[in-house]
């Protein structure tokens, strides 16, 4: 068979699976999330466990895996359904697709659960089936016991390494998401509202049959992280933060551009931005099998703390101003994550995932909100997202204006109030030598995002 | 106060509420719904019986509602949250902002949740806490028993006839999803997919920041009633069907348009069409207060049967056909439902709302999917939404067509094989004497829509 075949692909996942984990395994897929009545529902998404290794999303079914083996246990759509769904193709056409072994409808899941391991779903109503098959409460996802751990960390091991299917499909989501950025752009000059630029990027994913990978950001107020909102109207002086991304078939992307309202980023603007865009490049130029990501963060955090220095805005030597988290009055997330099935990939398992086995979240305010801690592997897929924002809430804290008291010169600060939010954001595919850029398609570098937004005015 | 005022509004539906209901009710608003971990959610959307008395889509929130008393419950957003979702208003403002008598805490809740009623919202997780905190397993909405059934009951009442601002809310909406509908129109000369199309109408109800009312069925497939994917190329010959709606602050319209793709209907797809638009235009024509819905159902039925005769597709007398639901081979659901808070307004009660008391679905084919059997009532919106579908999992039933054999001309309906789905279906308020239309800007005759298609060509 063609190597690109799913069933291979599939079959090699369930096959490094059982390399790290002995033992009965059943992943359930999940259901429709209802909105305000039971047959108006959110758009169907399977657990990404359960779409990892059955590489389709199928509502309400389960999948045992054993030493290589698929069981798929569903059922066929009823005759009614037909009406209102059209006609669904057969359990075993399924199965058989997917390369399972055996198929069952899902009443004969219950003699296949004793001793099984497993991980919860997100989904709650899904979750308590799950633990009346299984005969047991299972707790949160972040902090799994016994098997069902060591089928998370299996899991972690054959996940985090993307094999060429999920690198082709992260790969087409990236494409996608690359011109979405720049329906945005196009669409600022007209744009009267954040909500307008928002449409133009989404109506992309859409038109290619993609979904969004998470809840868009689009906004001028760029400074609250995971702003949700696009009611506010947009203005020449602002900057626009969006970070937007498709999902194909399961597999994400998460890209961030910056760009000015006006078309023209303003001296202020421009010098923070290329700061942001150092710390960016300088780590993409450093990522490789073997580096530590975390020392991509404290880079990028030196980097940002050298050009604020530079500015005026931070005073002391950078080493130091990093020592102390002063660049995280400005920076105050990660520099990045995991990305695969979830934007934040695996992030249902807590920081199992991101964080090398014996490793910690640490409590420092500059790398508390660090999600990635483990020296990059080949094939591994992260995004790298420095960022500069202005948040009231830390800037304006009494306690931490004392504590940075002698790092911070308000009166230049001041002057670049037109600079409220930046953040820069591609995709990186961790090669042999060093990485990929596979939004690279995108400009990131201020005169090019210039000439892109004026090309037709 | 201005009677437009947000805190005039809810005021009223609480007392409405208290000519219905004595005793004590709470009603959740619910969370958000994870999708693939438990920071990646879908958009909240609050239970709709919360969100009519609350006038605000707050998450994890509860009303307490009493003889026109209003208790707010909820917590204020923690210190951390405003670097990641900005500044919150604190309870005490939101309570004051909606006329809230008192205002407490989350905690608060459980001694204020002997003996009232409530209605189980719709997320599961929100579900189980609701249980927990009123002391009892609740069963589903569809079948309350006791007091419970009691305030369903009232608040059907309260909720059914509409207030102005519903009105108003439900006449935004309208006219967003109508020029939604007039860009998809505009959009079939350059798409080459269905999710093309679907991208510019969406892009549309996102630009106006406003959502969908429920997940668009945009396809040339339009014989499969729910359709809900997106990957088919369109060709020249084909008719799309769109049923596409937008939703303001909860309120929702619901509107289905079916154009061809060419911009030029054949002579087949425009005799069917004009059928299904006499039957649409001849229940508007009849609605008014005191009207039976099943016999606007029922007359509909009458007309399809009527011109199918006139074509030759059906065989014998339009009455006879009609008792006997040969209708429903091509028309097999109702011709309408409630609109309001939900696209199939309270359906999450079962037909409490749907149906008047002491009436039941009846197992007729031609009348089991009618979603309304009401008389109608000034202020009372409705959608009017005659069909006619080529379903092969009902044309194709040996069953069906050894009961209807006398009644269909086979040789004359494969004529029509490029008529496989056509939905007209509009938004219409009822008025002192009759009914108004909605989305009337939008257009329906077969002429006006190949007009508005082509005026760029
Ligand atoms: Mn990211
Ligand atoms: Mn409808």
């Amino acid at each position: 068979m063609n190597p690109s075949d799913p069933r291979v692909v599939l079959q090699q996942r369930r096959e490094k699976l059982a390399q790290h984990f002995c033992g009965p395994a059943i992943l359930w897929s999940g259901s429709e999330s209802p909105r305000n009545f039971p047959a108006n529902r959110f758009p169907f998404r399977a657990s990404s466990h359960f779409l990892f290794f059955a590489g389709r999303s199928l509502a309400n079914a389960a999948i045992h895996l054993e030493a290589g083996k698929l069981t798929l246990f569903m059922d066929d759509a009823d005759a009614n359904d037909a009406l209102w769904h059209g006609p669904s193709p057969r359990r075993q056409e399924i199965a058989k697709q997917m390369g399972a072994d055996q198929d069952y409808p899902l009443s004969k899941l219950a003699s296949w659960t004793q001793d099984v391991a497993t991980i919860p779903v997100q989904d709650s109503a899904t979750r308590q089936i799950q633990e009346k098959q299984i005969g047991r409460t299972l707790g949160s996802a972040k902090q799994l016991q016994g098997h069902n751990r060591q089928l998370a960390k299996a899991i972690v091991a054959v996940r985090m390494i993307h094999d060429q299917s999920a690198i082709s499909s992260i790969r087409e989501a990236a494409a996608v998401t690359v011109k979405a950025h720049l329906a945005g752009m196009t669409a600022t000059y007209n744009a009267q509202t954040e909500a307008e630029i928002r449409a133009a990027m989404e109506a992309v994913i859409m038109a290619h049959n993609l979904t969004c990978a998470y809840n868009s950001i689009v906004t001028v107020q760029g400074e609250v992280l995971h702003n949700q909102s696009y009611h506010r109207p947009i203005r020449a002086g602002d900057l626009l933060l969006a970070d937007v991304g498709a999902e194909k078939e399961g597999w994400a992307s998460d890209v961030t551009r910056t760009w000015p309202i006006s078309g023209s980023f303003s001296s202020t603007q421009h010098d923070i931005y290329d700061i942001v865009l150092a710390a960016h490049d300088i780590c993409i130029a450093k990522a490789a099998p073997g580096v530590e990501f975390r020392d991509l963060h404290l880079l990028a955090a030196l980097t940002l703390a050298e050009g604020l220095v530079s500015l005026g805005i931070l005073k002391g030597k950078a080493e130091t101003l990093v020592e102390r988290d002063a660049h995280a009055l400005f920076f105050p997330h990660g520099v990045g994550h995991l990305l695969g099935l979830d934007v934040h990939d695996m992030e249902d398992l807590g920081d199992l995932a991101g964080y090398a086995p014996g490793r910690k979240r640490c409590d420092r305010f500059g790398l508390g909100f660090l999600r990635l801690d483990r020296p990059l592997q080949k094939s591994m897929i992260v995004t790298i997202e420095p960022g500069f924002y202005q948040v009231p809430s830390l800037l304006k804290n009494p306690e931490r204006q004392s504590h940075y008291q002698d790092c911070i010169n308000w009166d230049q600060l001041v002057k670049f109030k037109d600079v409220q939010g930046i953040r820069i954001e591609d995709d990186i595919l961790i090669t042999a030598k060093g990485a990929e850029v596979l939004t690279a398609a995108l400009p990131s570098v201020p005169s090019q995002i210039e000439s892109y937004m004026n090309r037709c005015i």
